[in-house]
């Protein structure tokens, strides 16, 4: 099994092209001198989980942020790290492959190799499996020439998520000591950077000199917080499914005949929904997290989809695009407590056939309603974080099922009188997420992978690299690291067996942001979309010329920079500590109390309001 | 309606830059000057249906080739158009949309007004439909520009694929006569081109001066004989399928856990599968054309998947890319007689649930061991062309299910020890043939678009435009025209309702060349390919650097250029009769009649073996 990785392969022109591209480093990674300012100890997003936080993570919960500067930086407190022994890291792909995961490990050995030549990165080959089985590759530049910028996480490959059970978390705690390795770097998304931090804290428990680090590397783009902007591989992934969208939107302005109901790959949030919708025009989305808050029901949708086809239909159009979340299927409230009955029968064992008679009488009900195909795909059991099988679900034929249905019975009753309704459903998502990754996920990577290694010479445990200020030009983006825990939240309510995760702090994957920018944007262009056909076609990814440089619409819409804000806060608190000194005249110190005074009032009231659980963003 | 069709939209940046694109012209179409050469009279293909043919088109059939030369080559014979009277032109688009379309409009419309600039053109609007209704948009230079090099049939719309009920062709004669048409150019596959010859004919009965012109232009690279070495649109549906299908192969290759099925959109014959293969290495296709050929049953096919997933596993491998062309169901013979049936019943309008029970008992024995969904889509009504529904039939999941079945028993049996077998199920079709046309499609539509004038200027009626040498540059492109007539075969045999074209001279989708180079070169690699995921990554369609120039691998491994070894061959005849004149000495003379004795005698055997069905390519 082994053999199948990091062999050297051949290559495409166009790979081969790619391969030869040398991303950029921002000025403050340039050069072997870097400078590391420690800022305030992290506190948790949500206060009143901060406690629970805390007691679960006593070794590594409350770590200061930190950011990476260039040696020349005038910051009176930053240290520069001068000596940099030889050290090893190991590295690991956790969780589903997102196009630019190569270029992590490249820029981490190219880190490692310009810190120290007698540093060395090794590689997990198999994902977790591997780490936990101690199987390796040492990684070499021969070894990572066919890998540079290319897509996929075949260089080591990947297996399960998971790092999480006493045996899991035991097998890797002996793989870092019996290979003597001074770093572990984690690439991966939510769930498998709740498994580093828990890591981390083990390790730090357990006196192992081993560093965990996490990488934000996910397609579903759901690891965002106020430290973290966007992840490795989203925007590939939404270019890759937006140049399809538009194909599919051209070919129905071509026939005029069909409906087109195209899901996309996501999980739980709509994040990739909403940025194809913004790159790509198609006449409508369902968000889950818009059906959510609404609560509207599986009829509220299919009412909805035909009163839009209905009014197209007033201006003579029979076609149109429509996109859904996977995670749209699990955001409808009936059928979600469907499928929480369905998969705690499950896990007790109950076989297929018994599973519709002992559901409650309702739940039944709603069962027998749907389609035979849906109810097969329900009963496939739950995944690892207790959600369906998203990608094995097809909303979007039981969603064109019912709304052919409900047309059809509009035609009978008169109340709709235009053409037929024709449906076409598809599915993107595997096809996206092996694509050569573009630019930004190319140059987003490599530097994070740089970053993973000055985490490490600084000797910090349970970070993740982190790059702000992104819709900016390389040039521009701030580097630094944010511990994982300040990152986490504690569900304090939910039903059926994903209650297992309550009271657990974890980081949970990011909802569309109701209240944000993009889905302003969204909102604002909603009615023009759904009937004007004002399709935009991205093209197809191109490495070069127009759309080559293109980041996703809802980094650039949205106003994020955290932790430049952080630090612009610092500056005004230092400024005020140094013109109220000692020695300054009382009215000018009597003037700041006064102001400060007034400023935490207001930051106490403000900060008690509980979170609502949207992530600001 | 009209009110979508021909508006100025807004482009994205990379659709500018591909509206800005100049495709080049071959030597001969440049300038205003093009010479004329009219080669031999043409014969039909297959000699039995020559006399068939000839009866149903007495004024088109037997009308020479035509070569379109430089006005300084120094053919003797060849006239020199030089009175460019202004003439009007319709064009209309029909049956599947394919990239690239919009180019022969460009390029007829460019033609057009460099040789007069009072010359109009007038695209009908909504396909056939609009012919019938005469629809029409004038053509202008501000109507195309936003829609140059784009994918689609969006400039004017398409409806249905017929012109050839009795009805129909006497609304399209209205139409051109009403419109004082000279020319009306049809773009489409195999049966619009079929159509276009009837159409052709039936002018020419009615004395209607409008001349028809087709032009091949189809995704499925079908209409594909002595003529025509490829089609508009093939090359970019095939790079764009492959650019997923090698996104898929990445994804395979990094979780290792995974059989892909994929369906590719192509119709009857295989030839998006076997290009999608040679461009992108999957590890496996099964084209419609080998079961055709081997007769190979449903079981026979699950077998042979079944014991490559166990070779694989006895190499630890799990998981694989397997192409299959939409058309494979009907290839399979045990299928195709249930089809048959089904369509023969839903003819006589026997009922949906009437069905199972009236067919014959073997039949109805097969249909029941279906899988339920599979058995609804067998349902459908089939197409105007007597096929089943192809894209809406998933064969990629019954083999899936069979497979999956077939591994089980096999694990319990005990003679499958491997690890559990995973499908996922794509059909790649739609997302592609809305793509921006690849280089190749934007030049060879444009091209064909002039050509098309000067089929019109040089009086022509009831051919098609078309390009040689297709795999060397532009430069050396042959531009001729074909009597479609010369193109056509007459089916003598066939079962099911289906039937009713039988003894009908028609264009016929065109199967892969089972002793053609490109099946060759497959079967070279097959094990390769099956066992070793030598997994080729073409990347994205790009329209610049390396893989911008590519063409379809199949167009560029087969030896076709027929129209130039026809021209070559009228060389050889003509220097014999210059050697040979009267006065000649009588040993060359008596040499003379005894070599082209003997040649004769060999071309009369050779011609009289009927052809097998087999187009030479």
């Amino acid at each position: 099994m082994d053999s199948d990785y990091g062999i050297p392969r051949e290559l495409s022109d166009i790979q081969k092209l790619r391969s030869t591209y040398q991303p950029q480093l921002p000025p403050c990674l340039q050069g072997t001198t870097v400078r590391v300012e420690f800022g305030d100890a992290t506190t948790a997003e949500d206060p009143s989980g901060a406690h629970t936080i805390s007691r679960t993570f006593p070794h590594t919960y409350g770590q200061p942020l930190v950011h990476f500067l260039r040696a020349t930086a005038k910051v009176p407190d930053a240290q520069i790290i001068t000596f940099h022994p030889a050290i090893r890291v190991g590295v690991v792909f956790c969780g589903r492959q997102s196009p630019g995961g190569h270029n992590v490990i490249w820029g981490l050995h190219n880190a490692l190799k310009i810190h120290n030549p007698n540093s060395a990165l090794v590689g997990f080959l198999g994902g977790s499996e591997g780490l936990f089985a101690q199987r390796t590759l040492e990684i070499t530049d021969d070894i990572l020439a066919t890998y540079k910028n290319q897509g996929g996480y075949d260089l080591l490959g990947r297996t399960k998520d998971q790092i999480r059970t006493t045996e899991q978390v035991n097998s890797a705690l002996a793989a870092c000591i019996a290979l003597k390795l001074d770093g572990l770097v984690i690439i991966g998304g939510v769930t498998s950077n709740t498994d580093a931090a828990q890591l981390a804290e083990t390790f730090a428990v357990e006196k192992c000199p081993t560093k965990v680090v996490g990488v934000p590397v996910t397609l579903n783009g759901d690891l965002k917080n106020q430290f973290v902007e966007t992840n490795v591989g989203f925007d590939t992934t939404c270019k890759v499914n937006s140049q399809l969208i538009s194909n599919v939107c051209t070919d129905a302005l071509s026939a005029e005949k069909y409906y087109y109901f195209i899901r996309l790959m996501g999980r739980k949030a709509s994040h990739v929904a909403l940025e194809c919708t913004l790159q790509s025009h198609p006449n409508s989305v369902i968000l889950g997290e818009e059906v959510s808050a609404s609560k509207l029901t599986l009829f509220d949708l299919t009412k909805q989809i035909c009163d839009a086809v209905q009014a197209r239909a007033d201006q003579d159009k029979y076609h149109g695009v429509i996109l859904l979340p996977e995670g749209l299927i699990e955001s409808i409230p009936e059928v979600h407590a469907l499928l929480q009955e369905i998969h705690g029968l499950l896990r007790q064992g109950v076989s297929l056939d018994n599973i519709s008679s002992q559901l409650t009488p309702w739940a039944s009900a709603l069962f027998e309603f749907l389609p035979p195909f849906i109810r097969k795909q329900f009963l496939l059991f739950p995944e690892s974080d207790d959600s369906a099988q998203l990608s094995q679900i097809e909303t979007e034929k039981l969603l064109a099922h019912l709304v052919e249905a409900e047309i059809n019975k509009r035609l009978k009753e008169g109340t709709y009188k235009g053409k037929k309704f024709n449906a076409i459903c598809h599915f993107f998502g595997y096809q996206a997420r092996g694509s050569l990754p573009s630019k930004f996920d190319c140059d987003y990577a490599y530097v994070l992978g740089h970053i993973c290694y000055h985490i490490l010479a600084a000797g910090l445990n349970g970070y993740l690299a982190t790059v702000t200020n992104l819709k900016n030009p390389v040039n521009k983006w701030r580097c630094g690291a944010a511990p994982i825990m300040a990152m986490m939240t504690v569900k304090h309510y939910g039903r059926g067996p994903g209650a297992s995760s309550i009271g657990k702090p974890a980081l949970h994957p990011a909802a569309v942001d109701l209240r944000g920018k993009a889905y302003e944007l969204l909102r604002q262009n909603a009615t023009k979309f759904l009937m004007d056909d004002v399709y935009r076609n991205p093209g197809p990814l191109q490495f070069d010329g127009p759309g080559a440089d293109a980041k996703p619409v809802t980094l650039c819409v949205e106003d994020q920079d955290y932790m430049g804000r952080i630090k612009k806060l610092q500056e005004y608190l230092d400024k005020v500590r140094t013109i109220v000194k000692p020695g300054c005249s009382q009215d000018v110190l009597k003037a700041a109390l006064s102001a400060m005074s007034s400023v935490t009032d207001i930051l106490s009231v403000m900060s008690s309001f509980s979170n609502s659980g949207q992530t600001p963003s």
